[in-house]
């Protein structure tokens, strides 16, 4: 029997009552290998863990699907191979200690099949671990001093937030850190960025102890807590709405949606993906495929596609704030910040929804409804063109397929939208919105030159937001090479035979052959982009080895200095590309332990892309995977307080000579006009006067 | 009375009667000072200008209105001054000729004011100027020849896209030369793109002559025809239309647009604005303000927007292809190439249309109904916020306001959409569609390097497009400066006392005091943007001068060589922002007279930037415009052909510190969301669980 209650927000928690009865895993026996851990395996898993543990008792860090090795999957999805076990991974420590073990878990079989001590590494935090910090924090009587200090008596009143620590070399990896900073509200739903204290704390997460208490004294005394209020919730500011100025806009599809769900496996327009969601990377799309209709077969562009890793480092250099660069994706987990997302308010439409299953510390399924959004919006124009000889208009109208989650990182907000449409066109966009993360001034300080006040007495430092996106290949097969491509003039002189009017220019082509050379960032003035070629492909009308080609200028660079605990531990920000030979279960380009961790090069259990880099591997002609970076500098603005408009950022894999013509042929034109105006020379009249989608658009006299 | 009748593709062409009664402007006099001329207006200065040139016979090549100065407008718009005259101004040539003279007529005194002889300079080619060169072409014996010796005997089959010469030292200014780019049809609709022929011609517009057939020869020999057909048009392709796969999006605007005008202004969400359009820029956008919430006040952001030129420079560098660079704007007119907009196919929702008003050749008002398209869009979340201790989400939804035109320029087709969203962001995006123009090979050729072999036998040669979007930025005030901004590391070396872990960086500022220093690149390593302050207008919060922000990273380097006829013409395109200050009628980058220029400085009739730059005046705290170049670079792919998938570019301008706070505050939140779960410390239960917009989206269950 299932108790089904709530305990953290957006979760629901599916509780069983004690039972000897084995579980039932018969269900996981034909799921797609790719799904996600169903409620009765995520059971099963932990029961066996704990029972392999006993007599200790674990703390459930992680436990999700373990994803089959490439090739046994790759065999068993052409048919040539058996299905893959079913595979549970967890990460566990031994409660009240920060021993941590890897565990394997065969479902198939129902057997632990690998138990793995790791050492000197520290896993994510999970919201379970960040509800210690705040909890244990604000019951500290340090803290309580601290605030009593500054004029707060009601600790009802305490906020903190709890990020992880970064680095804070007083302790070592002997303790799971946590470092909590502390706001004030007047009210329950106060904006608590309104109000930042001048203290921060560290936390043991599994002690459950505070280890410090750090105090910034101006001229030897405490700064004045900000007190003034900076609201947009409506129940503080509902009267400064203006309600009517903006007319409805519907968005409806009376036909319903034009994808097909079979599971997790979506078809849409020709594409055919698979859609998978874990605790740490959040959505991640497998299997991408698309329909040629000259070839008249499914090919495949990509194996896997998921954001695997994230930085935001703040660029004020007083302690502590170096200790404020968050990896959100592998100290925090996108999976487990995920929102439960609700119809109207997140998207627009007819939505299909996908529920995401993770797991608590004490290894119950814990399900956020609604956590994968997948709709279609109109995007426009697919193409036109006007022969302006007669006047013959056609135009036919794009879409885009997107499979988004949103999540909340504190103070920030990150909605995810992985967006295809009908050429073949894959772009991740970003938008990130929520709550600037504020620090207060004292009367002698200034904001300037690392941050901005954005209301009085109140700094909102600079920071940067970079994210790798891992795309995993397979263009057109599974062995794919990386082409750098540079704008370039032609290589003679103006006046020369070879450039005589020195219009000349072209693209000039870099194949990147290994490891070393396949680290490389964007160059503004050659437009540089790369080509994943397969080089075993050539395109019959162009002759060149089919490509996507990655677009993204849309990288900054990695602002903390060479040298520095950022430059070190966010290595991965440093390059606009990484491209490396795929290996099984290599996906974090921080490390697979990113809390705490040094970036030092060599971590016996603890590999990050330069360690992947150094090994200098060949990337020609392989199965490779390639991280991307993309993201943006923040400066804070005053417009981005009390809540940030919504600012996008994006990358796009664009078919280059992939296929041999548009691929988007085959959606019937919106339109197909014609005027009366006949063409003199030849063939008039002959345009057909017709707008398939006249009945529900208006003109609107004004 | 009024003949309506129909001449050119999209063109509606009024016609009166003659008559001797003194033309009516009685309506004219109140209307905006920056509208476009009426019919009336247009047909009473033709007539003045006709009667002064009697007894010579003019051909006007414009007749568009002539803005009035700025101090003048700005003075009665505050109130302050009366109201400017209406006045017109024309292009004219002495008919068979190549004179030109500008011609000044002020309506309101009914009088011709300025006749204006201008030596050595080519205006425009109208629509009326291209279809002369096919005309004549085609009939031309030489062409008929050089046809048959191809194989080609019904010159009903060959079709010729005129184009702007580029240049061609043959001739010089005496004469008004276009080239003609020589295609085939198999049938009346049949892709021309898809066979070119191996020859051009060059025509003289005004003795309608052809000067050259430039045959290519490859070892001595004429170049078959290719003569497969690649087809898109449904009477070639509709057995291909795959129906019913994409089911219906629907976009309706039950109540209506949330805008209103008032003649040719717009408001809309607290933003104002006058929107215009001309022969030459199509849409221009004046007066652009928005109401600040907080200073409850109307603050102006720009005086003028529009797109000022642009170029698409081929980059084969063996000739006649170094004449392919056109300038769409300054040789053809993106007003006169603009398309008459369909309902539900170049826009859906509730539209409100504006008509383009232009002038023929003989001066007779020519209307393109539909030319302007003004609608709303929604734009997905505006901003969205989780409190992750108890779930209360409360989120917006963002829209957009689209200001559009879409152009055919020849074979390509651009999509110009001059947006607005809630936040006070202005972004123009255009999106690239039509068709490629494209080559023949011989056998013995590649398209290699220097183009893409489309389909077989077909190079599309590489190209650029380069727009320059022109802002006469009025931020919060007449007197502006532009900051440069570049993200740097801080100074202090790691380890320092003031950078002690190295993560400090900043936003380095630097101030574009005079023309000379206004030229300026992007940088991509510092994230490089722009700011255009107002320095006498502090933001209260942040003490930074008011500004408008330029974010512009799609600004391809001009890859003509320094010193080729390109990079002199298009001097324009190499730098991504000019500042220069404002004088009045100084509009057009690369000249006002764009056809058969040199680019050489210092000409007596046809200043462009780099004359505007020579001269180094102050651009610090005073009337300043800005010219912001962005665009791509095209390496043709086979899925460009036989149409393109659209493809979009843009460039923003966006509010920094310029307002207070977020200034759409005042919109009402779609969701106020709080789920069942308590919050612990303090102030639970307060959240309210309403989606203001459930009713209309439905979650699929597939």
């Amino acid at each position: 029997m299932i108790v089904d209650t709530s305990s953290i927000a957006g979760y629901t928690i599916f509780r069983e009552e004690a039972s000897d009865a084995a579980p039932d895993l018969s269900k996981a026996r034909s799921v797609h290998p790719l799904d996600q851990l169903s409620i009765e395996e995520i059971r099963a898993a932990a029961h066996l863990i704990r029972q392999h543990a006993d007599p200790k008792v674990v703390k459930f860090n992680c436990l999700t699907l373990h994803e089959p090795r490439k090739l046994e999957y790759a065999a068993f999805r052409a048919g040539r191979g058996p299905r893959p076990d079913r595979r549970a991974f967890a990460i566990v420590l031994e409660r009240g200690t920060s021993d941590v073990a890897e565990v394997v878990v065969n479902l198939t079989r129902l057997k632990v099949e690998n138990w793995k001590p790791v050492a000197d590494v520290a896993p994510t935090l999970t919201l379970e671990d960040l509800d210690v910090c705040e909890r244990v924090a604000i019951a500290d009587p340090r803290v309580i001093e601290a605030c009593r200090e500054i004029g707060i008596t009601d600790m009802a009143k305490v906020f903190i937030d709890a990020w992880a620590i970064g680095f804070d070399n007083r302790w070592g990896m002997e303790r799971r850190l946590q470092q909590g900073i502390v706001y004030y509200r007047n009210s329950p739903n106060d904006n608590q960025y309104a109000h930042p204290l001048d203290f921060s704390v560290v936390v043991d997460t599994e002690r459950e102890e505070v280890l410090a208490v750090d105090i910034r004294h101006v001229d030897g005394k405490r700064v004045p807590v900000p007190l003034r209020e900076h609201n947009y919730l409506p129940e503080f500011v509902a009267d400064t709405f203006v309600h009517d100025k903006l007319k409805p806009i519907d968005i409806t599809q009376p036909q319903g949606v034009s994808f097909s769900m079979n599971g997790s496996e979506l078809t849409w327009a020709g594409y055919k993906m698979h859609i998978g969601f874990n605790y740490r990377e959040g959505i991640v799309i497998s299997d991408v495929s698309m329909y040629d209709h000259v070839e008249q077969r499914d090919r495949a562009l990509f194996n896997r596609i998921s954001v695997v890793e994230m930085v935001v480092p703040y660029g004020n250099p007083n302690p502590p704030h170096q200790r404020k660069h968050a990896f959100d994706v592998g100290e925090y987990g996108t999976g487990l910040m995920t929102n439960s997302l609700k119809l109207g308010c997140d998207c627009k439409g007819v939505i299909h929804y996908i529920d995401a299953i993770m797991t608590t510390s004490s290894g119950e399924p814990a399900v956020v409804k609604n956590a994968i959004c997948i709709h279609e919006e109109d995007n426009g124009l697919l193409y036109k063109h006007t022969d302006y000889r007669d006047g013959t208009v056609t135009s036919a109208r794009d879409r885009k397929l997107i499979v988004s989650q949103i999540i909340t990182a504190a103070n920030y907000e990150y909605a995810f939208y992985h967006t295809f449409t009908l050429d073949g066109t894959y772009k991740l966009e970003i938008k990130l919105t929520g709550m600037l993360n504020t620090y207060l001034l004292h009367p002698s300080e200034t904001a300037a030159p690392f941050g901005t006040e954005v209301a009085p007495g109140l700094d909102a430092h600079n920071h940067q937001h970079i994210f790798s996106l891992r795309v995993d290949p397979e263009i057109d097969g599974p062995r794919n090479t990386v082409v750098q491509s540079d704008a370039v003039p032609a290589d003679d002189p103006v006046g020369s035979p070879g450039n005589l009017y020195g219009n000349g220019f072209y693209c000039k082509k870099t194949p990147l052959l290994t490891a070393k050379q396949g680290a490389v960032s964007y160059c503004h003035e050659t437009s540089r982009s790369w080509d994943i070629t397969n080089p075993n492909r050539l395109n019959p009308s162009s002759k060149k080895p089919v490509a996507y080609k990655i677009l993204n200028n849309n990288c900054p660079a990695l602002l903390s200095k060479p040298g520095s605990n950022v430059w070190k531990r966010a290595a991965f920000a440093r390059e606009s590309l990484w491209v490396v030979p795929y290996r099984d279960h290599e996906l974090f380009p921080a490390g697979d332990y990113v809390c705490q961790s040094t970036g030092e090069l060599g971590h016996a259990h603890n590999q990050a892309v330069l360690d992947w880099v150094e090994r200098d591997e060949p990337i020609d002609n392989t199965d490779i995977v390639c991280y991307i970076q993309f993201g943006l500098t923040h400066f804070p603005r005053t417009e981005d307080f009390p809540v940030m408009p919504a600012e996008p950022v994006s990358v796009m894999l664009r078919a280059s000579n992939f296929f041999e013509k548009n691929p988007a042929l085959w959606v019937p034109p919106t339109a197909i006009l014609g005027d009366s105006v006949s063409r003199d020379a030849f063939g008039k009249g002959d345009a057909k006067g017709t707008c398939c989608s006249g009945s529900l658009n208006v003109s609107s006299k004004l």
